[in-house]
């Protein structure tokens, strides 16, 4: 079985992190620099996004020696996108100080062609004007997940609503899905958000874990609990990412697939927040990814639910 | 196969509920009670605890009507303890507006001479001097679970020490754990407290789920997810006596009996927050708790953890 590719489409950028531990500067991000390498540790990754002159080469190399195409990276005449924040003590919030959207500002996603037929769609949180052109040059695709944010869901709720009749799964966070609904239980939210138009939703809730909603019901996992967290950025992304390059891999968006994608979409979260930006993340082998999920597994193992009699 | 009794000491108490849907008054409460009613569904509970002379005679009938020995539920002069609490519009957190200790305050726990061979434990929140002096009257106990809370951490500490080293279980929230340890990582908190004395601890999260550690690593369940949560009061206690109420029923300490019984647990915990006080806990059947376990069960299916061979 040959497994199936996946797109990203989003951001690539420089981050100023200002963590307890430290600050950080110059650390190559992005969603879909984390989407991508998280989903590289399943199959072959397409990305299309846009860099300044100022991107390290290196970098770009680094990606396409894990099987990621950066042929639809875009360099433009300016600076890569930069995003500083500052996160607190407990790193549980964050606060934005500067975003510099630069080559970002007049990105405008153009799908090589060769990337047309890619049947599994990852979209970044960009501009859901943007969003929807990607999927208006891709042919007939068999999965298509978006990810949106706070901004969009205030500003352009319209176009937004366009995107959602569009696409087959919403992620988002738990404030997101508050917010987009106007409903504050997630359970009645997410029947909301569904009624609109994605047929799968799944909404993140960090170390808390994750919520997957569809035509079944409910499915849970939690969030993999770990002794050193060093950097949430761009856990949700790698959460993303794995996900969807799990399904890409299986060739599947059913379930156990689906419960097992979400598994390993959260197990590469917990890799991404052990490091600093994605160092980590690169570092991570599939013999660490199957470490991490046996121990995973370990966490949850129940016995099955035949065993859950009434005493 | 008999059954085991539990044992279940604390407060039985009057609560006013003030809450977004409204206030209510003289509402019956109390740990003992949340937690005597919990584990009434899987076996015969027997409650050590103090009332006044204002609680309702029909309340003891019903707790005996389910099996549970009321012979330790002592009747003071005076009134019976009393909590007034405001809960915030999404019910997130709570403020205790008043508390009346009333016949509380003296409240020396008596164990029945026919109470102390109770195999299993289960000490509320009350002072660690009074937990102790439970322990000093009971025969050799199977296991000993203890709830505490952040006033005696940090108040009676050294009983609290004392107290950690003669118990099996405790039972707390991450707060609780935080504040307990002095550290904010809750792997690394739980490590810590274990170090003190028990060789299991549960750390609860509310909706989030509870998390339990022992010599065998870490185990977590996810709350049950909910459309429709009235009133969080006594859900941890429910949370509690589920739990207790399942490990006597099948005679175990051990996994898979100690996961199930913390499923158990959290699904007792989420029939508790459906209705204002322990209504709905008192309107459950066994075939209640078998239908929600399946629907509990349904949300974390996986498929076992063979099927996670990264693809």
């Amino acid at each position: 079985m040959s497994k199936h590719p996946v797109l990203i489409v989003g951001s690539v950028a420089f981050d100023d992190l200002e963590m307890p531990s430290g600050t950080f500067e110059n650390v190559v991000g992005g969603a879909a620099t984390y989407a991508a390498v998280a989903a590289s540790l399943f199959t072959s990754v397409r990305v299309v996004g846009v860099v300044g002159e100022d991107f390290p080469q290196g970098v770009l190399s680094d990606l396409r020696s894990r099987g990621i195409d950066t042929a639809g990276i875009e360099q433009a005449e300016g600076k890569t996108f930069r995003w500083r924040g500052r996160y607190a003590h407990d790193l549980s919030s964050r606060t934005t100080l500067d975003t510099q959207l630069n080559v970002f500002a007049d990105f405008r996603p153009r799908i090589p062609p060769a990337f047309r037929d890619t049947p599994y769609v990852l979209l970044g949180n960009i501009h859901p004007a943007l969003q929807l052109e990607v999927l208006s040059q891709i042919e007939r695709p068999k999965l298509v997940v978006a990810d949106t944010m706070n901004f969009w869901i205030s500003g352009e709720s319209k176009l937004l609503g366009e995107l959602l009749r569009s696409i087959d799964l919403l992620v988002i966070n738990d404030e997101e899905a508050r917010e987009l609904s106007g409903i504050h239980n997630l359970v009645k939210a997410a029947a909301d958000i569904r009624a609109r138009g994605p047929k799968h939703l799944i909404i993140k809730r960090g170390e808390f874990g994750a919520l997957h909603f569809d035509d079944q019901g409910v499915f849970f996992a939690p969030g993999y609990p770990l002794e050193d967290v060093l950097d949430p950025t761009g856990a949700g992304d790698s959460f993303a990412g794995g996900l969807m390059g799990y399904l890409a891999a299986v060739g599947s968006l059913e379930h156990p697939a689906m419960r097992r994608a979400i598994y390993f979409g959260s197990a590469l979260g917990s890799f991404c927040v052990e490091g600093i930006g994605p160092k980590r993340l690169f570092e991570v082998s599939r013999t660490d990814l199957k470490t991490r999920m046996d121990q995973f597994m370990n966490l949850v193992e129940t016995g099955g639910p035949v065993a859950f009699a009434v005493p």
